[in-house]
């Protein structure tokens, strides 16, 4: 009964078959391989135009080099309030940007609300240097908080920022999920939605270590090589991220392996909304659940095996966790048994 | 006949092995893992004493984030002139330390010269804060010129560090070749000789990503979770790096590996030394081969489908290279065949 | 009528005739002129105990390299949401410290809520590296809102900065109106209250270009003057700086032109007080004045010459702005003229 | 007897009364004010074109954020070996740019060789971006050796430079002093020859903190605005900046300054000249004198009340100091008085 994180999870049979398929041999190393450059074409063909692609090792490094690639002297990202770049990467986007700020934008659900955004842009005013310059927005999809943008509403973010001259940047740490739950096509979701860079996370998907940053205008990625090897993640044999790609990326494997997933919490939620010791949080549809639950049935379900985490409540919510509740995030993954949801579902009833 | 660095070579079966038999479950991440643990015990039976293991993506983030535990304001990293981080990591030694100066130290070979490096400290006078701060010496072994320290050389250095309060770093991209050319222990090698920081490389020796940063002194790595972290080096699923390190480091592969490089090194020397058409551009006894070669030979070789890199002459070297030849670098790596080598012999006799 | 801010102030001529007689002649630059001397031990006085004082060039500088002082990795200052170092500093903070994150508290009136700021300290539990770790909390006396933090309100957050092991900086630019404002004494408000590290800022008061650092632990000063140094701070001719400080500081001077100064906001507020187009937006006691006036009274009194900035809301303000009304901001300043604030008042009665 | 440095130099009479004649009255902040766009046209008729100025506080500042603004990532800056920006900035120039490498450039007397920098840049290959890229040349004018580049010497740097599609940035802490050696006009000097951007100083030339950043193409100094207040060096009250400006410009005065520092210089170096115990360590025809002089010779001086550094020999130099001997630096200023002069010429006969 792991619902800890799926980053706890392994690495998918066939994905691992793709190492060892690669183990033997002479490659260009530092992505000049010929695999290399096979996946940067299947990346072409998923989002339906051409892409630059970089790999890179850790999806706090995605999101910290893509910020470091458009932005500006006082520069500042406009993101949620929650946002993992705000509360999980101990400042890595700060760091990587010689400083520039994560500006949080309020909003429910972990989601930006345009309006906000709007207000909160406002704030900046042309030719006030004193208040730094906005260079970037950025959203989670999904967010930390599990929930969903529609694609309509990245395209009113996307307007937002573009009437700014803003990039829009993308976390996909759990793209696949998104997809999945959105039944929208990678393209749709993306640059047609006017998303600029996407971080493209594979890792808690099945993979062990393949994250890719990906530019739908390749034009502003012309100094990336560089911001990646200053950033220490240029890998030398990258072949075995491609690797790990051909085999993630093949076949549709990557939206089984979330399916399953997305799959997985839904059976979760449907168990906790059956409770009479707990209730969801918020809604989601991808494979993160919240809920607030009794701390005595949080204690039981420890002491039975359970394994997650206690999470921190959003900013400025409504108090909505009752004196002897607590907030807990499960999360599920593309190697999630049934039986343990089942297992948690009777134990949580 | 592919002599273009040991990075292109891909991984070892027994290393394979260990990724896919971790493959399948749940494990903690961040470096939480029961396998976690056990590759940090094995760190210390192989060093004799208590160990701080930090593992990373890549060389150049060992090294740099080493220095940044380090560092202090206006800090200077003494180092030799054609150091690997001066030469080739884009400057991510500067930018994980927020701009402390890599200071060139010349000496032959590609080694720090004891003598230079004093003459270069005490330019920088205590309380002269002008000049910066020295905060660190760094030696590579072996050195970028593929030669080596001794273990009573790096013992010298190290003193003259330590009279100054600095710390000595050792890049040991290639460790284990060091090791077994040296036929020195790893004890010695390293914290017995005075070293208190080590870039520890498995990735170029049949890993495909396990490179780790040892602190001998736990303490003086207090800060570093958060300095890797927020460097975007602290990776999900590391019980993946643990799996490599635990084939590598199990049963004295790791020194079986660089021994096969190492000999089909001393055979490319042999055949270097043998031919009328080039010859060693200075001794090396690791994997690493330098050699001067006829511009028409280097063409030839090429021709007949080897790979290798040509090279940037040592700065301020007695020009040793004549009008029609070319300075060349040669690699070999744990998977480098007899036949390869024999081939190379022939066609440059 | 010239309310835009007390930098377009000029000098006193009693500052300026210390400029004067420190023109000519010799003296060692960078700090070790007698006059810098002279000027340390003032300050000793000044707060009733040894301290370390360091000369900087502007406030910006002064917040930011006291930042830098006390910076961990993956390091958080606690602000208020408004504050200076946010809002006004176009990320010099964040730049200076490699990357700290200035983390918003919410609080009423400007200054940071004590339970607020626990409860965002709670947040970063220790252990927990990918939130980062708390280094410092920062307070502005008086604040960008211009009201003021009692003494007894600076010792409950220092309590709550210490027992969590973090330094207290106060942001003082414009600490000389906070003290006539008080009836405190410098020590009193300072470290006797719990303050680390004091920007004490005299540019706006009377000088040209007066800042300094102040540690109350000279030993935390250690590094600073390095920190200085590779932050472009330090002057050369030191002696000017230390010249306007030796009058400012000589016979109370500095008090008494924020008494003037705080007497001239006196006066603005009652005349705003009287108006039946304008009102406070918030009370003040310092030398800046809030007020939300009538778009048209606005317009009317700029058209009469009246120089003063329109003013962002704060974050989450009750909308107490109504449809034709905007918020504006007053500062007098040691030469600003009753007759100016006379005339104001007139054109808002 | 001071030679120390000239920023042990006070304020000249006319820049202290251009400070006097300004301290009253309001004037906009932060650069906007009447008296700050005078001087701007100021500097546009003394480089005969429409330049794009901006003041700092400190030389240091000037050359960092020079170089921060024509940045690449994993930039570097080919500068010579002895260069103020290596050796005495406490790296600053690395901290403001993010890690950009200073590379050492070798040359005789202080001065860039052409063939060495081209040397050089040649080890940077494009496309081999572990090297980093260059993305700036800088040359002091006059060097830290206090010798001079001709007009001719520096074009041919510029082009250089520009080949490579890179900014030549000039370090000019003393440019008066090196115009009036030269004999050449400003524009000559600088973009003429090719000088892109030029830290201009005169602090140590009669001012008290006056230095400046001057771009011959304003589009390059879009973003400067940002960087300079980024970098915490945007004065509030820069008119008083622009007032020792005002009268250094004014009529020629920079000029003759730096005319009577260069004259006592040359009455310096002919003293030294007729010693029988001291001569020029290298010929100058600025205001700095460096001399080898015998060890007791040096003490005698210093007992008599000289003041003068020692000083570092330059890297690589012929050992042409002797056993007893040793090598100090005079520096003269402004406000350097014959008698002085006269003085040392006497105690060093």
């Amino acid at each position: 009964m792991i619902f800890a994180s799926d980053n706890w999870s392994g690495v998918h049979p066939a994905i691992n078959d793709a190492l060892a398929a690669n183990a033997s041999g002479m490659a260009a190393a530092y992505g000049a391989s010929e695999l290399d450059k096979a996946v940067e074409r299947r990346f072409d063909e998923i989002f339906e135009r051409e892409v630059a692609v970089f790999f890179v090792g850790t999806g706090t490094a995605a999101n910290s080099l893509a910020f470091a690639a458009v932005n500006r002297p006082g520069g500042v990202v406009l993101c949620h309030r929650e946002a993992h770049v705000i509360e999980d990467e101990c400042g890595a986007p700060e760091f990587f940007t010689h400083g520039a700020r994560m500006a949080p934008v309020d909003g429910a659900n972990g989601l930006i609300d345009p309006y906000n955004l709007k207000r909160e842009l406002a704030r900046f005013r042309p030719d006030f240097i004193h208040a730094g310059q906005p260079m970037a927005v950025t959203v989670s999809q999904p967010g930390e908080a599990g929930t969903l943008y529609t694609v309509g509403e990245i395209g009113a973010i996307a307007d937002i920022a573009h009437e700014r001259g803003l990039s829009l940047h993308m976390d996909g740490a759990r793209f696949a999920n998104a997809l999945v739950a959105s039944n929208a096509s990678p393209a749709d979701m993306t640059w047609r939605a006017g998303v600029d860079i996407l971080s493209f996370g594979a890792t808690k998907n099945g993979c062990w270590c393949a994250e890719a940053v990906v530019f739908f205008d390749p034009e502003k990625a012309r100094q990336f090589p560089y911001i990646r090897k200053r950033g220490a993640q240029l890998f030398s044999k990258t072949r075995f991220v491609a690797a790990q790609f051909t085999a993630y990326l093949g076949d549709g494997l990557w939206l089984k392996l979330a399916a399953h997933s997305n799959a997985m919490a839904d059976a979760l939620r449907e168990g906790i909304r059956r409770s009479t010791h707990a209730r969801e949080a918020w809604n989601t549809r991808t494979n993160e659940v919240f809920a607030i639950v009794e701390t005595a049935t949080a204690a039981k379900l420890r002491a039975e095996g359970a394994v997650f985490y206690d999470w921190n409540p959003p900013h400025g919510s409504p108090t909505l966790i009752g004196e002897n509740e607590q907030l807990i995030r499960l999360v599920t993954s593309w190697s999630t048994e049934p039986g343990d949801v089942e297992r948690f579902a009777a134990a949580i009833a």
